[in-house]
């Protein structure tokens, strides 16, 4: 999964691919996590990294599976840990948080992927029809239920984002990863967006704590701020 | 500060010796934060490193001092995170627990240093008073004041770990990184303490919830015990 436009990728068929080859295989799963059903038993990977933070778990703590009879060099030597695979004391309260984070995102998986995927169409359909010059960046059909990719004609994201937080909605310009950099997004450059419209775009995330009223708000909110920066 | 034994190492003058020869200087500093003084504006250290949960900061986070002017290589790549020094999400909770921890470490670093070091040197002179054959590694006079590293003749140290833990009391033989392993403690057989005594070494550690009471149960413990495994 994409972790700025969402979009699912076919990990089950690269890793067939790769598997014929003999390639290994690493997927980074962090955004998929908590938000689609993820059996390792099913899937060609060989490795796959996961992080707490983005479940609701502790910060500081990921997991990395390692299919058995994998072997991987460690990057962090040291200790004995982890069958020395990373050096270091673990970090015990956070991989207990982050068990318990999963079997909690596991448990309401379901139920929650529809509330999000709702929540997420009204907000996108509504600022479709309400705000012209709105373009969704991603695929429609094939997303994870949270994440929600768009941009607004000629207003640059930076400008939306600082008007939209003094109205107290945050969203996000690119990855966080990235943030402070002032490039439009390498992943909708490398999937064809116009240059102009990648520099307009914004990430809306939705999550647990998310309602309708927040929804409402936001499109309350959304067509006055753009009128504004556009006039 | 070494961690088995607590011995204090002139970092200061290696530091002196390092800076005229043009070697940058790393030192661990995580068995010293929080039980000894450090201003590294007084030490000629380039690079010094440091652990929360040493200090009762939480797990997981840790520190790298960093001279001005000193530049290092990242070992974990991926965002643009601490200046490109390392990728990944902040703990964010993490690293203001472990500030918050540094500071109340350093309010009370003079009269928990002498509460601890009169507790471990009660616990030092009866034992060495009361049980035969006791050994102390280390240098007596240069150490931090809550490690205590015993050897008790002839028994080894798993068989006395495992005695004292079923008495409810928590000892640790060579470090936490090395657990598990058998072999005796290599900082003891490279200060060339015999193959026979290091591997009875314990440490025991005295923190901020060691009571006089503590002390007192195992100054009446321990004897029973040694003798008890001795016979």
């Amino acid at each position: 999964v994409n972790n700025e436009i969402g979009n699912i990728y076919p990990v089950a068929a690269v890793g067939r691919i790769c598997r014929e080859r003999g390639i290994l295989f690493h997927t980074d799963a962090v955004q998929a996590l908590g938000k689609l059903p993820l059996d390792l038993s099913l899937l060609p990977v060989d490795l796959m990294s996961f992080s707490a933070h983005k479940i609701y778990g502790p910060k500081g703590v990921g997991a990395l599976y390692i299919r058995k009879g994998v072997k991987v060099r460690p990057l962090l030597h040291g200790g004995a840990q982890e069958m020395e695979k990373r050096g270091g004391t673990e970090n015990l309260p956070g991989i207990v948080g982050f068990g318990e984070a999963i079997a909690k995102a596991q448990q309401d998986l379901d139920p929650e992927e529809e509330r999000l995927r709702r929540l997420r169409d009204r907000l996108q359909n509504q600022l479709l029809a309400t705000v012209p010059g709105t373009h969704i960046h991603g695929n429609p059909d094939h997303r994870v239920a949270n994440t929600l990719n768009l941009s607004f004609e000629g207003i640059a994201s930076e400008t939306i984002l600082v008007a939209l937080d003094r109205e107290g909605i945050a969203v996000s310009s690119g990855s966080a990863c990235a943030s402070g950099a002032l490039e439009p997004s390498h992943v909708l450059l490398a999937m064809g967006v116009p240059r102009g419209e990648a520099k307009g775009s914004l990430r809306f995330s939705l999550g647990r704590g998310t309602t309708e009223n927040d929804i409402d708000y936001v499109l309350e909110k959304m067509p006055q701020v753009i009128e504004r920066l556009r006039t």
